[in-house]
């Protein structure tokens, strides 16, 4: 080719690159615009946790609201809907939890709020009145020896640490004390273990969450305290070291309980058997509403497809929304989901998960193959001016991680995280905590995303 | 210089930059690890909030807040600490509102909220009661004319756009209804006016704020109805032309009254005859606490001084805080701090100002000479890792523009703006409204950007 040849193609290819900029910037304005405008986001999010509020798995709840996701999608006209069955866990909590922390010295009975962690077993019906050992981690348990822990409540101190930006590293750093925290107490003869609530603020609200027990050890009750009553505890017994908690439970695990994830499609014009997935969790703990974890990534979810529709957006490839059953103590759902994919022998171009809140979205996070972050790279011109910078984090979302084996590019949008854990499995994790704004530009980033995928030959 | 030399000047100088770059991102990592495990600023607006609370300019509770920052900056342990005299307006709003919707076909009268705004004249003490005229803009107050307005309350309607994605954009574009609704409306005859309030949320609560008036036309009362006050009122009116709308205002405007910005000095040790400024303003509307707006602002910047004290940072350049009155009504504090500058042929570096809510940071905006700017673009990377991404936003903030024209470099932080609107000027501006993490970073970041400057050597 001559120089005037290669300028030529090279002009020709600015241009065509620059209008298809310019087709996607205003088509992300328009879903923008959209959400902004119109959206039903946050009125389906108000009837959800308002409703129906917790709905663990194999609860009344839990199947509500697969009722209700179910009715919201009929609703968006979807060209398929699917209940896919799965087989879920079911725990229940019972009568509410009780625990004192005891003064032997003074004779002070002080209330405190305790909750058991999901999967735990109960007290026995008298409870549990014992002396408390406190402990920052696992090696504490190994240094101090079934001679001090025998017999006691094994209580796990370790805050969350303030420092990181991203409060979910804190997060991440702290957790073992709650999933692992009674396996590793009961090798040294512990009666229990409480611990301190995965939250960064000092407040009354104990935190649940999922917990393991391995079946070599001795199952004890497990449950949370607040990080207000941890304070409480921890001040007295450094000053009394016989000093007690009284906690009683009431929880048990039922047999295995029939379920479902939720599953609509709006299907693709061009390529109708490829499929690119937008989902959030339906199940919640029982003893919130739900509103951030997760009810928030299920109306935003099926927003998307809401905005798709309205603004008449046809996707070449499948969109599939799916509310996904049983994150919160077992992962079923995913899991069940990726196996009819596989089983199907479904192609996937990417899922996209909402998990993380319905605040200010920042970003997305990533676990996926060079040739999908190759395309992302030219993502990020077109969704700054919505304020999403951040595409540097690692992780999709929990429910589609098990599509990261089969080599399905996974993505989770990143909210700010500030807020995150003073809700985050609490009763206060309720409607009232959503702004409206947030979580409707939480939906119209994943639409925005969505949309560029379904536009991307991937190489 | 031949090649080598040429090459080992340069392998200096990368080392020199690699390693500067190294010591600012330390320092950086400290500032936040401080503010985040050691902050007095959350406490601080607790006091102020919730023992001083509203503070408008020329109130006891104004005065009381003046006391409060000395106070506060007194145990910073300050090298200075000024009281620097300024003169302000002095408006009050006496007893509470009151007002009802009118449907004069049915008789029923609905009460609903309204609140004066700042500045206006008061109803007669038998309120007004008149027939309402709805419009959305000046132009179609022209278009009406005279013949239709006069003797009628004029309803400004026009909501803030929801599609702008940065609130305060919205905000600017609707807010002269508020600000020159009553001098515009006057010309035509106009008995008073109606404000649909500065809120992007449908809620009861109406906003207040500055609006003002020409000597040239006669003064009118001006309120602001909450935006659910709006929608029903709108709704009503629409039906039946010749409804009604009662309000009663008791508010007046007393002689200048005299007050202080608050200032207080950090020594620097090599160009102490050098300023940084950081501040916030201490007036707060009458009707809330003034919790983002803007005792955020004050206990963020008097934050950085304790950070920067509790680190052992010795800032080269003296770094002073100030908490400027009267930015609600007047400016006055900014225009006399602004004036001294000038007087006292003090040299500014640049001054930074929180005002926009102490909300998760998101970057800073600048009115800014090029040199200046040219800097920032070094900052980026080591701001970047702290969520700080937005440096594109034009406008340092309110209280410190009257610096600009003495060609010093401004410079506003940037949160993000999503349920800024949702208490601004309101009673529901209250502590309880602010995340303590996301007011620590905000702190956080500004002395990050201080840090920063005062280790720059301008060109």
């Amino acid at each position: 080719m001559n120089k005037l040849k290669v300028f030529s193609l090279f002009l020709f290819l600015s241009h065509t690159y620059a209008k298809a900029q310019n087709t996607d910037s205003l088509m992300i304005r328009k879903i923008y615009d959209e959400v902004l405008t119109h959206s039903e986001c946050y009125q389906n999010l108000a009837y959800l946790c308002s409703n129906i509020g917790g709905r663990l798995s194999g609860s009344p709840e839990a199947a509500k609201a697969v009722e209700w996701g179910k009715k919201v999608m009929e609703g968006l006209k979807l060209d398929k809907i699917d209940l896919q069955p799965v087989t879920v866990p079911h725990w229940v909590r019972g009568e509410k939890e009780q625990a004192f922390i005891i003064n032997n010295k003074t004779g002070v009975r002080q209330e405190t709020q305790i909750c058991a962690l999901g999967g735990s077993i109960a007290t026995p019906s008298s409870g549990i009145e014992a002396e408390v050992i406190e402990v920052m981690n696992f090696e504490d348990l190994e240094k101090l020896g079934t001679d001090k822990i025998k017999g006691k409540i094994v209580f796990y101190n370790r805050p969350m640490e303030p420092t990181h930006i991203h409060t979910f590293n804190a997060y991440g750093k702290a957790v073992n004390q709650r999933w692992a925290g009674a396996m590793n107490a009961s090798k040294y003869g512990a009666v229990a273990t409480v611990t301190r609530s995965m939250g960064l603020k000092v407040d009354k609200f104990p935190h649940t969450g999922s917990m393991q027990y391995v079946d070599s050890l001795p199952k004890i009750p497990a449950v949370a305290i607040s990080t207000e009553g941890a304070e409480a505890l921890s001040s007295l017994i450094r000053a009394n070291k016989t000093a007690k908690l009284f906690i009683k439970t009431n929880c048990q695990t039922l047999p295995d309980a029939e379920s479902y994830n939720v599953i609509g499609e709006y299907r693709g014009t061009e390529k109708p058997n490829e499929y690119i997935v937008v989902g959030g969790h339906l199940d919640a703990w029982d003893n919130g509403s739900g509103a951030h974890d997760d009810g928030a990534g299920c109306v935003q979810s099926m927003e998307v497809l809401r905005i798709f529709k309205a603004i008449g957006y046809q996707p070449k490839h499948t969109i599939r929304v799916v509310l996904f059953m049983n994150e919160e103590n077992g992962l079923r759902g995913g899991k069940e989901y990726a196996k009819q994919v596989k089983l199907k022998k479904e192609t996937h171009i990417a899922a996209i998960e909402s998990d993380a809140g319905g605040f200010s979205p920042r970003g997305f996070s990533f676990e996926a193959p060079k040739w999908f972050m190759n395309s992302v790279q030219n993502y990020k011109p077109l969704l700054l001016p919505y304020d999403l910078y951040d595409f540097d984090g690692k992780g999709g979302g929990p429910d589609i991680s098990p599509l990261v084996e089969q080599g399905i590019p996974t993505v989770e949008l990143i909210p700010d995280s500030q807020r995150y854990f003073d809700y985050h499995h609490t009763a206060d994790d309720t409607f009232d905590k959503v702004n409206k704004r947030e979580l409707e530009l939480g939906a119209a980033a994943m639409a925005a995303l969505i949309y560029l995928i379904d536009n991307t030959e991937f190489h």
